[in-house]
């Protein structure tokens, strides 16, 4: 969730869908998880879960006994919900203030992911998502936790981006009032790994050390 | 999105449902916005919005125009999620990786803030929320401001609050390997604030001033 020279963005705020893949992917691959939503008769339910793009799909995982995996691989109707903070926008007045945020909303349904090599792929995208670079140091997969694991697919095809960027945009009566106006970036940073008493001594290994 | 001690958390993990006001309330208090979604024709729709909670209540606000202001105010079942990130588990195997998260789910439906002082006290919690301390320093809201202004409060009555601590739990037979494990915490922080042009020069106020 970096807030690359946000000082540097034009004080016109600008606040618009956008329907570009590099935008959307953008976005998705920043993000550490997404919001699942489904309908079932007629009520919505939500679910926060890990996700990675690959191309032009987004994976999920998880228990081949969990209700929402169940649900989902029916192929029923979705709304995947992805959400960074970059900002607070603080102006003159309250009915002023905002926020800078990167979001994408997707429709979609799931496709199961059934054969053995391509779920395996998918868990390694993951993986390598979530920590870079990990999947070839950890103790390799085993075909039982493969079939434990169900695994989704879903086309980025519906699919929007919204992005809010630079400062406020007060009234032009209020512009002389002597209010702070400006941003609060938010950040989102990975702090220094923290072994556990089995790693206690053990040397990072290279794609875990922070920098 | 502190990890308080994260370190110091007993190495069992824990993932449990939780039914706690107290527990469910500073998740809410801590988040900056929430995903709400809900039905139309059995299809889900989800969209972030920033809330606050106060008292066994959370309040939503937005254009009085707006498509889901208008959706939101009929009363429909809304499903409300909200979630926390702390940390990246690392296990020995990729099956066994997990986050460390705090999430939130509320079912409610809207009841819309009629009157004006009511409408106003919403406004007031949302902002000194995001911003503290800030209302009272703002330009005064006006009566043509709150009139444009939709808000919503949604009881928190179905509510449940999802949350994992601690290290990983792996395999037996995987605790002898060389491979390092533990928890990369994230932090979500609110970086020192950026004047726009107006401001430039003009001292912080004391509630905007980063510690």
């Amino acid at each position: 969730m970096a807030t690359p020279a946000a000082h540097l963005i034009p004080s016109r705020s600008a606040k618009r869908a956008n329907y570009e893949p590099e935008t959307i992917n953008a976005i998705l691959d920043e993000a550490l998880y997404c919001t699942i939503s489904y309908s079932s008769e007629n009520k919505p339910y939500s679910i926060p879960t890990a996700f990675v793009r690959y191309e032009d799909r987004i994976y999920i995982h998880g228990s081949v006994g969990s209700h929402l995996m169940r649900e989902l691989e029916k192929g029923i109707p979705v709304c995947i919900s992805v959400t960074l903070m970059d900002a607070l926008v603080i102006a003159k007045s309250a009915f002023h203030h905002s926020v800078n945020y990167r979001s994408v909303v997707i429709f979609a349904q799931a496709e199961k992911v059934e054969d053995m090599a391509s779920k395996i792929e998918a868990f390694k995208w993951l993986t390598n998502k979530i920590v870079p670079g990990s999947w070839d140091y950890l103790r390799p997969i085993q075909e039982n936790e493969v079939r434990k694991t169900t695994a989704l697919a879903f086309k980025i095809d519906e699919a929007s981006a919204k992005i809010r960027t630079g400062m406020p945009v007060d009234d032009d009566e209020d512009l002389n009032l002597p209010i702070w106006t400006g941003l609060i970036p938010l950040q989102t940073k990975r702090m220094p790994p923290i072994p556990d008493k089995l790693s206690e001594g053990m040397p990072l290994p290279s794609h875990l050390v922070h920098i």
